[in-house]
């Protein structure tokens, strides 16, 4: 090989070689698939996609694409600079210790954090199982009816209180009535929601909350301060006078003290952070709620219940569907959506490993040395609050002087005022860490496990850390000491081998289908690579273990990420400022509407309240706007199922100076970039309302379009479709507010801020230890691969519109017979000829080793199919081949060839137990049954169970662990 | 509660947790299992089964149990006393990056770490097709014909290259010629082995090896300059007068430069290391290889190879396994018995990911840095060899001054001599790197890709990087520039994107049972729990990235580490000193009788050269005391098992002053504490022998008996059966050689020192990197833990045993009745009986979801059960509900009610395709093919493939990835 033949060392360095792993299709694929498409290039097809007037007509201003080892030696950088000190700030977050089997084999496991939201319950078992034990585990520490499969934070857990208390008061009162011992962060996300749905908040000492005309209270137990009071007289009054009591608590209290459920709240909630979820600067966790079965059906969040299958075995599914915001819409008080999947798997998973005894163990352990510590401080004069768990409240010292002491020994403790603070120990804390505490206050204990300590000079030992436990009483009060037993369900009490919980996990997982094993083409709200150089950050300890409420100059590693990613956002978007705090794209609706409210009333026009939403919007446009205190009106769609423009400029000329807002997604939620939404966004204008553009379709725009360019004011973000943020089987999530700057001074204030809107999540940056994986992702993708992802994503679904057309009618298309990033397929003709709908050909696509696509949204009898960058050639063609051959089967049913009722689509999915089965009755056969391609007898995912049976499961409510004699009779069936 | 009822501080402080968890049955289930077995403790139990006169007195002088979270933060202490330089040493050690993808999904994945080498081939079909891509790859780069499945390290691939020549070689030479320009380590072993195996080494010029007569050569290719040499002469002249050419070369390399086969190699080894494995302190990595198919049949180590199942499907089996030395016994010239399978298949899945482009990119760039450093040092007047790939060799300069302005830059560079020093570049060299080399020699580039570099006062650059890209001729001697292609099957070039990759690699792993899943009771070779908290260090960057011959003062945290696993083994075995360089138990076998074998001749006593092994143990025995040129003399066991005291008298007198040693393992191969041991070591010491006690069973005895205290002289260990090493599928190992102390001064020595005994693997502490494991076991398990670890093996076997007494005869117990850790079920009565045999049984386990126990070894027509502690008293019960529905389908056999050919048994295991098949011919129901038990409708494992066809596979020997077209036909078929 000559000189000249040798490749230059600018061309083998390969910067973008994360990219070209993030893309599925080779550019040789690309072009095979453009000439599929019918376009010479990926800017041809673009150009033929996107309408000409909104294209950004500059590249991105980011920096190019580099490798994963550039891009994790930077962020490396970036964490080095957060320090990790002893955190003794509880309020509402403990130090804890994640077990190694379960982050390893969940939080890093694919086929955990890829999972989807269990919506087709067939291949959701497993995670389903593990959100059963958590509701289960929640009910039984609360003694609660019924626990949900969590939510967002406890801030917005007791806003979901407030407002489901309100629904399902007796009394008539508008009034809330909020402890003041409530933590600082739940109080703020309590006045932001009451302010803007129009519930009066009392906040009061929780003496006045009897003398007080509620319909419902919350009260915190231990409160804030970590004092624990008998509130069952309280509970009474509010009854009688026919308010319902909402508690704000502690999972690893509860092991010791009498549960909530027991002296009278009718809701409960919390945080499940401190069962195993590292504290990650706030976030994510699972929240919880718990209630009373009465209101079970006006309970928000998911809730997992047991129905059985088409065998009449036990099976899992979400039930009470009905009371999700996509289907309430304008009727809606809650607009939430997702859960904390992966956290409340973990937090769950933490209960099974340690079971009852286990968290008994370490909630003594810790309120011990809580005792101890308290008894070291009065031996010194110091004073301490009585009637504790975990948290000492110390009064009557120097604040500052304790703190600067503190913050030499690397130790953190909660700020409270001049004379007193807050001490909160923990799963985490060890006789060191007490005997450190200690001589924060001139305290001196000696350690007689480890040898005595040396005396410091001008100190004299108090005692040891044994004389102290010894003399040191339990300061839990005596009347509240928790009687009842708590998770005697097996699967408490049975996995407690690391080598039985492995097993278990893995023996969930592998029930379940993920993006590790199948492409999950989800119509608007679908989920691309989540690659594992953006995971591996999370999991570091400089973003793990950083408490919430730290100091500022031990955070200015997380400060640099969440500046950077603000900045990199607002690039992407056109806008001019981002708030990270929304931890879900709802809440981020919420926080885009309430600046929009927040701007007109800052400019006087308090009557503008009315939100156009179109009519083919996501559920939770017209909730979010009904939290606000907008009336929705609908706008119609014209038969291309684009958005009629001249119905909304009829509209906004009605409302006129009422009208507040249009919400509008773009590329729409029938997959097309529609043509008018410029002319759109000025009717709007023109009146004095605002554009909001849900940004659920983002992923289509990035590099391409830029909504804040086009006209519109404001967009929520859903990291997890457009940015890499894993599903998890249904959360986390990260839902950033985007706006251009006339409403950047109403986004939502961080704790301790100043701000004319109020907080919408419990933490200041929401879900911050999971920002790493955006940031990693724009960082490692650069400017091109941003735009070239969009570009593929494009491609990728026109390919699959283009060659499912002989099959398929795909519903709606826009200029040039193109879709945007999805497209919609058509069975409804189908259904009327054969009988086979939407639901059929979903169940159909597992025996084909598949996630369905959405299912009639949002169109009835439709399935809409948004493939991503990320999948490749081979798995988009296996997808159509499955499609393909399904229509074959309803042909085959419409040319008599298989029976109409008795067919494999009507009986899909098949499990292992049936076609293995002596008795086959059906008039199909077993291999078409099973193997309906000859590739799947190489490669074949079997459901855990058949088709589940809605009707039954809504019919017979049941939430908690199946009793384990079902599944011995399941088995042995 | 009043406050006496309060457990102390101590009592709640769980320093046990970890062996709580570590330790399968809880306290209340052992007390159960207790009484199955018939005794009132486990220490009641302990001295029923060990004899009297070797229980140790006292417990082991080793720290308490401490937990996961301590023993985390002394290793990261540890750890951090290393330090990470920018290694350029190279000496076949180099810089690569583990693909994120791969370093998760693989190394710290369970169901690839804890699998078991692939002797059950049906469910190890995902592991062997991993392997065999391996082969192919190595088959391919190197022009070979047939590759192994990967050996120990370059040293011993060598050394084995250099035994496998003399097997082979038509002259009748006891010659072989070394080059001496191999890398320096692989001389080492090779001096060792050729000194102990009676083979003449002679070490000189390329330019000699025609002229001498020798049986074979080897040469290095790049050599370990980093030379390429055109050996297509001399290999003529080599084989002219009938000898082989063996070479060891460098696969990144081969992407550019002809293939060794291609210019007339016979065998081909080398290190798969910077295909993704990290340094790890020099190891483990896997070795390879290759060579004509001609010697297949001698080849050492595993080969993979391909076969038809039961339905004539392709299927992956280890192929050839006569070759193995356990079957070669005392003709063994090899005693290799394992691989490096996890690293292998990180190696493969590394070449799969980036395919034959993405190498041959690595490798140019590589060689382009490497050739812009060389024309920067040569424009300031360095000298710098010429016809180099990726290592420059670079003379007439002050090394040692260069070498401390490279530790002052946190550069090594590789120390040769005063005047030369080498430079190896690899993937991780970035433009940056070459710049600061290249300053190390005075001369200053600047990098136009990242601005100027600031011009250091007294410098004047010579060039940019890019100017000098430009200038900078190719160093690859252009009569060797690789033509051919490689890497041309579909495997390495279509799993190129990140989700891609990680599908195939779920589906391998799904195709196998691991750990994860299943006890893997394998009787003398058992695995326990790999503990997740254990394996958390590997990948540490202070441990993974630290180069192997890195100096000292860089190594502190490497060297504590080893000091301290050291002592722990010393205090665990008996013994005085320990050797942690063997990588494999087979090696340290070999090296325990070096030092036997080197004692022996430093007192004179030359003539020692009888090595007594009783005829039931293990086959490398013989075939390490072979390798030390002793005459194995076999000796014989009772009728209960036991070793025949009398004969080993007879013999050891027969013998005399020529008795070198005694091999024997204890507790026995057939898991029996025989009595009289210590009286056997008496016998043997009397005749002036050693007693070698095979620490295979090491496992029944830690905390219970020591054999350096009972009168054995050395043994060596298998860290992964006894100290949770993961077994990888197959390797890595670990195999410690510990000795009394008058063997001590014979214990090999390491790269570099003094040593009677010369080095037996390539780097000095041989699997360096996995040590931290066995390290964390016995830090978390402390002395209680690890007595009462050895008491639950104990227990679990007895159980068994004892649970299984009615259905399956146990072959051999020791005193009242009890067996040590592991039991031997007799099959062959009802083989006699039903034409059900051993292997009937463990094909048919499968389909109860098992991994067999051991096969026919040490007895033919057995199954060797050996649970260990970390199994739960569940997963034992559900082994033992198997066992007994497979006898009770044995005795339906025999009763008639089942046929005797066309039964479940003779057919397993069952594939879904064939029970899902329409045609269903056997005379057995489906139901009982597939789920004997009802469990299993419940959780199922499905094998991919029917029952191996071994005689096929023999006769069709097919060892490289099958052509995609079989798949095709087996799909259709």
């Amino acid at each position: 090989m000559s000189h000249n033949a040798t490749p230059s060392l600018r061309e083998l360095e390969n910067h973008s070689a994360f990219l070209e792993r993030h893309i599925g299709p080779n550019d040789a694929e690309i072009a095979q698939m453009l000439a599929v498409v019918g376009h010479a290039s990926l800017d041809a097809m673009t150009d033929a996609i996107v309408p000409g007037n909104i294209k950004s007509p500059a590249p991105l201003a980011l920096p190019e694409a580099i490798s994963e080892v550039e891009a994790l030696a930077r962020i490396r950088a970036i964490a080095d600079k957060n320090q990790v000190f002893r955190s003794f700030i509880g309020q509402g977050y403990y130090g804890t210790h994640t077990p190694n089997v379960i982050l390893r084999n969940i939080l890093e496991n694919p086929a955990w954090y890829t999972a989807y939201t269990p919506y087709q319950a067939e291949i959701s078992q497993g995670r389903m199982e593990a959100l059963i034990n958590f509701q289960t585990m929640v009910a039984d520490l609360t003694g609660m009816e019924i626990a949900n499969a969590s939510l967002l934070d406890e801030g917005t857990a007791a806003a979901e209180a407030m407002t489901l208390a309100k629904r399902s008061s007796k009394s008539k009162s508008n009034v809330f009535f909020v402890s003041r011992h409530v933590h600082p962060q739940t109080l703020e996300v309590l006045r932001t929601r009451a302010e803007a749905m129009g519930i009066e908040l009392h906040v009061g000492e929780d003496s006045e909350a009897a003398g007080v005309d509620s319909y419902g209270v919350l009260l915190q137990y231990p409160d804030t301060l970590g004092r624990i009071h008998d509130h069952s007289a309280l509970a009474d009054a509010v009854h009688a006078r026919g308010g319902l009591v909402a508690v704000a608590t502690d999972l690893l209290a509860l092991t010791l003290i009498k549960a909530p459920g027991e002296w009278g709240a009718d809701i409960v909630i919390g945080n499940s952070q401190r069962f195993g979820v590292p504290f990650g600067f706030g976030g994510p966790h699972a929240a919880f709620m718990a209630c009373r079965d009465a209101f079970k059906r006006s309970m928000p969040g998911r809730l997992i219940g047991v129905s059985i299958d088409a065998e009449g075995k036990p099976a899992y599914r979400l039930t009470l569907q009905t009371r999700e915001q996509h289907i309430r819409r304008e009727k809606a008080t809650s607009n939430i959506c997702t859960a904390q999947v992966l956290l409340a798997v973990m937090a769950s998973m933490y209960a099974v490993y340690h079971g009852p005894e286990g968290l008994t163990r370490i909630a003594r352990r810790t309120h011990r040395l809580a005792a101890i510590l308290a008894a070291a401080l009065r031996k010194c004069g110091v004073a301490v609050g009585t009637d504790f768990f975990d948290t000492l409240h110390v009064s009557g010292i120097d604040a500052a002087e304790i703190h600067v002491k503190a913050q030499r020994a690397g130790i953190n403790l909660r700020r409270i005022d001049t004379a007193s603070l807050g001490i909160s120990l923990d799963e985490t804390t060890t006789r060191e860490d007490v005997i450190a505490l200690a001589a924060l206050f001139d305290a001196q204990i000696d350690d007689d496990a480890h040898g005595s300590a040396s005396v410091a000079a001008g100190r004299m030992p108090v005692a040891t850390i044994d004389a102290l436990d010894r003399e040191a009483t339990e300061a839990l009060p005596a009347s509240l000491l928790r009687q009842s037993a708590f998770l005697q369900h097996p699967v408490f009490n049975t996995h407690h081998s690391e080598h039985e919980l492995l097993r278990y996990m893995r023996a969930l997982a592998d029930k379940d289908l993920a993006m590790d094993r199948t492409m999950i083409p989800l119509g608007s709200c679908t989920m691309k690579l989540n690659g594992t150089a953006e995971m591996i950050p999370v999991t570091w300890p400089e973003f793990a273990n950083i408490h919430p409420l730290a100091p500022a100059d031990q955070t200015t590693g997380y400060k640099q990420l969440i500046d950077e990613l603000e900045a990199m956002l607002v690039e992407c978007t056109g806008y001019d400022a981002v708030s990270l705090q929304p931890n879900s794209g709802a809440q981020g609706e919420f926080a885009g509407l309430l600046a929009i409210r927040a701007y007109h009333r800052s400019r006087g026009d308090d009557q503008r309240d009315i939100c156009l939403i179109p009519e083919s919007a996501h559920g939770t446009n017209p909730a979010s706007a009904q939290m606000c205190g907008m009336s929705v009106v609908v706008t119609k769609c014209d038969g291309n199922g684009n958005v009629d423009v001249e119905d909304i400029r009829a509209k906004a000329e009605k409302y006129g100076d009422r009208l507040a807002a249009l919400m509008i997604t773009y590329p729409s939620t029938h997959g097309v970039f529609e043509e008018d939404i410029v002319a759109i966004c000025d009717i709007v204008h023109a009146h004095g309302g605002q554009v909001y553009t849900d940004g659920a379709n983002m992923n289509a725009l990035v590099g391409v379009a830029k909504p804040g360019r086009w006209g519109s004011d404001v967009s929520h973000l859903n990291l997890h479709k457009t940015f890499c943020i894993p599903h998890g089987g249904g959360g986390p999530g990260v839902g950033p507010c985007a706006v251009k700057s006339h409403l950047a001074p109403f986004l939502p204030k961080v704790m301790g801020g100043e701000g004319a809107v109020g907080m919408v999540s419990a933490a200041s940056f929401g879900s911050a230890s999971i920002l790493p994986i955006s940031w990693m992702y724009i960082t490692l993708m650069g400017t091109q691969g941003l735009r070239k992802a969009t570009q593929v994503a494009l491609l990728n679904a026109n390919y699959i519109a283009k060659r499912l057309a002989p099959h398929y009618k795909t519903l709606y298309t826009g200029r040039n017979g193109l879709v945007a990033h999805e497209c919609i397929l058509d069975v409804r003709p189908l259904e009327k000829a054969t009988g086979i709908g939407a639901e059929d050909v979903a169940k159909r696509l597992i025996d084909f080793g598949f996630h369905a696509p959405t299912l009639s949204f949002p169109v009835a009898g439709t399935l809409m199919v948004e493939p991503t960058e990320s999948e490749s050639l081979h798995e988009l063609d296996r997808f159509i081949d499955a499609m393909i051959e399904i229509r074959q089967e309803i042909r085959a049913i419409e040319d008599g060839r298989l029976d109409r009722d008795d067919n494999p689509l009507k009986h899909a999915p098949h499990t292992a137990t049936q076609v293995a089965a002596s008795e086959w009755t059906h008039a199909y056969p077993r291999e078409l049954a099973a193997f309906p391609l000859p590739s799947l007898k190489l490669q074949k995912y079997w459901p855990p169970v058949a088709r589940v049976d809605n009707v039954y499961g809504d019919k017979n409510i049941m939430c908690a662990c199946i009793p384990i004699d079902a599944y011995k009779e399941e088995a042995e069936a």
